[in-house]
């Protein structure tokens, strides 16, 4: 079906899944159009099994196809969406943010010696330089590498003059509102990571809360929200860690593009803690409007006293920054910058990023053997998952919580998902946080003899 | 009439002013009182002349009392202001914020070597500490320091737990905002620093300029402003220099008690620069109603890059800050912290000070210098200045500008004064600030060599 051939650099999966992609999205396979089954599949291609089947998984896991019991899978219908992608997908799977702390974790695997002497390098190198006044979005060798980074992590290539510098989400909510007026309402994910919505309100802009289910936001409450600006993290959604489906994204982008005046946030939080599977292509990316801003931190992935986070700003409002806060500086000491440009420039950074998802892995694997105890697994669901930190279980019979449950509950390792929503959902009823990333060795021979 | 041997640690000059203060506001020395002369003073006490005229200046600088031509010295009356200080003074002098660039100079006279070594240092003794989270007042040492130096500089004590430590301007002005709300007026110095009305609108809130005189604010545009904060600089105005007279500081005291809604600001940017004499005390330390913030940076002490400023707040206000910002962080990193922490309690701050201002005083004479020149002397005023980085010159005929200013005003060395200004006012026609500070040698001779 697909000549193998043309794929070049990329792996078979890769290749027939970018093909499958391709053909649904531009209509050539009409949507509810059944595919060819896995197996036929891969010998009309001379290709294996598991290739096929790596690229339905990637399909099914980012809404372009759906798979029937007993009848195999169908194109979903993506036409209803205005925008057309110019590049790609979105998806059911997970990664959180840290709730309970992850930091002895992230701690032990951080390379501080190579972070003491790219700290003492800086010194030396840039000498008294470092103390020299900086533009408001920082200083260039770090943007640069950011820019770099990007492009690398996530394939998209972006000016380093759109990248902002700025100290930690604190300040970069500063510069969001600054930018984006403080009398639009502010529309945020629920559940979701609460220290942004306390943010926009301590900034003094009015906030509501949008229901999401397990594909993103829910786009009726969006549209009847009266929102201007839609925060989401469409990567990495906190707590669940699903990753939005591409028809709820392109919903969001019809939104977005239906009035001038409306903004995407696009939180990356924790994104690069992915445990499996290509990180899906930035809102930005497939945006046609320019009216999407980005946002990624260092906090989270380098250390919790580091504050350093940035925004990619789309060209409109990078000169309207220019222009009205030209005469305010960055809020990171040049000495900072210049240190994690090293970090991330010298490659420590992504070597840093694979020690910590290994870890994780590491982790998760444990935790889930230990659900997968017979008695246990009858009663729970776990929910797929492939990001971070952190994964969502799920009570069948809600009178019937298996023992090892209550002890993660009373150890603070799982936490209902009903504590992160502000407004309780029927569909999250029952399940369960499981922030196995803090699970030390000794707790986890514990949960074992528990059980 | 004092006894001498009363004094304590303290020289003749400042117990005799300390005395003199002291009567005059418990009113012990009556409003229009005439004092002894000088020479009465020396002789009835013991102590020499020079001793009694130290204290007579401190005295009239602080407008505690008035001088009259061939008459003496009198009392002036602070009757009329409500609130009783239980501390201290106010004054006509000056010092400025710098507008034209004073960097080279101050880098050229920072410790790099220090401040690198104590970089070094921090890294072996904190190690991977330096990257854990911190709260959002900051690491203790460094709030330890500053209140240590608060005291030892201007004789204020604090507890560490009242002081925030932020990123820069930039960040204190997120922090006020969020802290007394975006709703209220902020009033601001007409002329004054741009950065501080443009942080505070951009913030989201409303903002009125008011017009200063040579004492300070005027306070009846104050009380017509509808302001309930006032942002002020009462020890060193932006760009004037001046110091707020002790009876222009109570009425904007007696203003801040008429509403518990009411907030001052007090910035002490740069206050440290004071060329001469003692640094008046604090408005916080003479407030009764607990609802004076004050603010300070290291980003123009320390260098340009180095985002770290503090506030110290009222007790209801720390309180206040912790409940509801209680989940952000700091926005400065751990490891700055340490290390300025260490440069003050190694007395490197004070030290570097100290060199900084030996600096610029040299300077100031040279300049001085050149504008007594009997050509230039005549035409213009120099106004008194004891602070900073620049000086006000005044010229007695507008339509008569000696050749020396025009080619300061060329250089970039002389700015009119109204260039500072919102609203342009009278008081302030023909007015230049000099900013002496940024003029280095090849520049004098070139000046010197011109006239």
């Amino acid at each position: 079906m697909y000549s193998i051939e043309k794929k070049g650099n990329l792996t078979i999966s890769e290749f027939l899944y970018r093909s499958l992609k391709d053909d649904i999205l531009s209509g050539k396979i009409s949507p509810f159009e059944k595919l060819p089954s896995k197996r036929a599949m891969a010998s009309s291609c001379g290709v294996s099994l598991t290739s096929v089947q790596n690229a339905y998984d990637m399909l099914l896991s980012e809404g372009y196809i759906r798979a029937e019991y007993r009848r195999g899978y169908f194109a979903e219908d993506l036409s209803e969406n205005i925008v057309s992608p110019t590049k790609k997908p979105l998806v059911k799977t997970e990664s959180p943010r840290p709730q309970i702390s992850t930091e002895d974790e992230k701690k032990s695997l951080f390379p501080f010696s190579v972070w003491s002497r790219l700290m003492r390098n800086v010194i030396s190198e840039y000498q008294d330089r470092i103390l020299d006044r900086m533009p408001i979005e920082g200083v260039v060798e770090l943007r640069r590498e950011i820019s770099r980074y990007l492009y690398r992590s996530i394939g998209i290539s972006v000016d380093p003059d759109r990248i902002i510098i700025a100290a930690g989400t604190e300040y970069l909510s500063t510069l969001i509102l600054t930018l984006l007026g403080r009398t639009k309402i502010y529309a945020v994910e629920d559940p979701g990571y609460k220290k942004i919505p306390t943010l926009y309100s301590l900034g003094g802009a009015p906030v509501r809360y949008l229901p999401t289910d397990l594909e993103g936001v829910i786009p009726e409450s969006l549209f009847s929200s009266g929102a201007s600006v839609l925060h989401i993290s469409p990567q990495n959604h906190f707590p669940t860690g699903y990753v939005m489906t591409i028809s709820r994204r392109q919903k969001l982008l019809s939104w977005l593009s239906a009035s001038e005046e409306r903004y995407i946030i696009e939180d990356d939080f924790d994104s690069e803690l992915r445990l499996s599977g290509r990180r899906i292509d930035p809102l930005m990316t497939i945006d046609p409007t320019g009216r999407v801003i980005y946002m990624n931190t260092f906090t989270s992935t380098v250390a919790p006293s580091f504050r350093v986070g940035y925004l990619v700003l789309p060209e409109k409002l990078s000169s309207i920054l220019h222009t009205k806060l030209g005469s305010l500086s960055c809020t990171v000491t040049a000495f900072e910058q210049y240190t994690l440009a090293k970090f991330i420039g010298g490659g420590y950074f992504e070597r840093y990023l694979s020690r910590l998802k290994a870890a994780y892995k590491k982790k998760k694997t444990q935790i889930v053997e230990i659900l997968s105890d017979g008695n246990t697994a009858k009663h729970i669901e776990i929910l797929p998952s492939v990001t971070g930190t952190n994964m969502l279980v799920r009570l069948k019979d809600p009178d019937d919580c298996p023992k090892v449950i209550g002890t993660l509950v009373e150890m603070g390792f799982a936490i209902p998902l009903l504590n992160f929503c502000k407004n309780p959902s029927e569909e999250y009823l029952n399940t369960f946080v499981i922030n196995y990333s803090v699970i030390d060795e000794n707790d986890i021979k514990a949960l074992k003899g528990d059980f």
